[in-house]
């Protein structure tokens, strides 16, 4: 399948989600022109506000691949990434990302909470979530604890 | 719980996680100083790229208390979450972060992909994924379809 024929089908699974109750959101993870997955939103509908239509698609290539690494994979989502979504697709080493509307036409239907795409842009102590840091020092342990162990590992 | 259990004990998950083969990473949600859920990082043992300790534990939350809503709620994470969980966490509405090594400590043991903190602080094409925009017009169909809908809505 084409590029154009792998976005068109992310956005018609939004118009989808959208008729049966889901936000208007849709994505597609293809290798090679041939779709491994596909995803929707489905916060709602599953409470569970992680489940954009990237992660969900995400997700279910990992699960079907057997694998948390999709390079060689490109994904196509019918609106442009959130940070969350954006961070996953990172995670995942995904190769390319294709979007069609974007973050403006989201909050112009009022469907986004457009500051997370600011306030993750902003230096820590300057965003809207009081963030606050506690026991650096015990919070080290797991990490040295992971050193010890990798360094046994014999490569 | 005081804040300063409720840490060590996601300090403790992270631990323990490390010695039964996860990542050294763990978390907690709270509410009142009650736990509520807890997770942590799963991402090699059930190849998923967003089983983040933070991810993990917003999601238990969610599903134990029936909501995608966690206002209320505080999250405790051994680590400064990345730009993924930090989004989940907006998204899940959680009211404060509490967060014990930081992202220097896990790059020191190289895990990280700590360019994914600064990636997003740059304007779409300045990073590194490569990222194209495609079929605009026809990915704004889902949102006008939402908007019909939503206006048919009685309030």
């Amino acid at each position: 399948m084409s590029n154009e024929e792998l976005m068109r089908r992310a956005i018609e699974l939004a118009v989808e989600n959208v008729k049966s109750g889901g936000g208007p959101f849709g994505a597609v993870i293809a290798r090679d022109g041939h779709i491994i997955s596909t995803g929707v939103n489905r916060v709602t509908a599953n409470n569970d506000p992680t489940a954009h239509a990237e992660v969900s698609a995400i997700r279910a290539a990992c699960t079907k691949l057997g694998t948390f690494n999709l390079e060689g994979c490109v994904i196509y989502t019918s609106c442009e990434p959130c940070p969350m979504c954006l961070g996953a697709i990172y995670w995942a080493h995904i190769d390319k990302i294709y979007y069609g509307a974007n973050q403006h036409d989201a909050a112009a239907i009022n469907f986004d909470d457009s500051f997370i795409y600011r306030e993750l842009e902003l230096p820590m102590n300057k965003r809207r979530k009081p963030v606050e840091n506690l026991l650096h020092n015990e919070a080290l342990a797991p990490f040295n604890l992971w050193r010890e162990k990798e360094d046994k590992v014999e490569y």
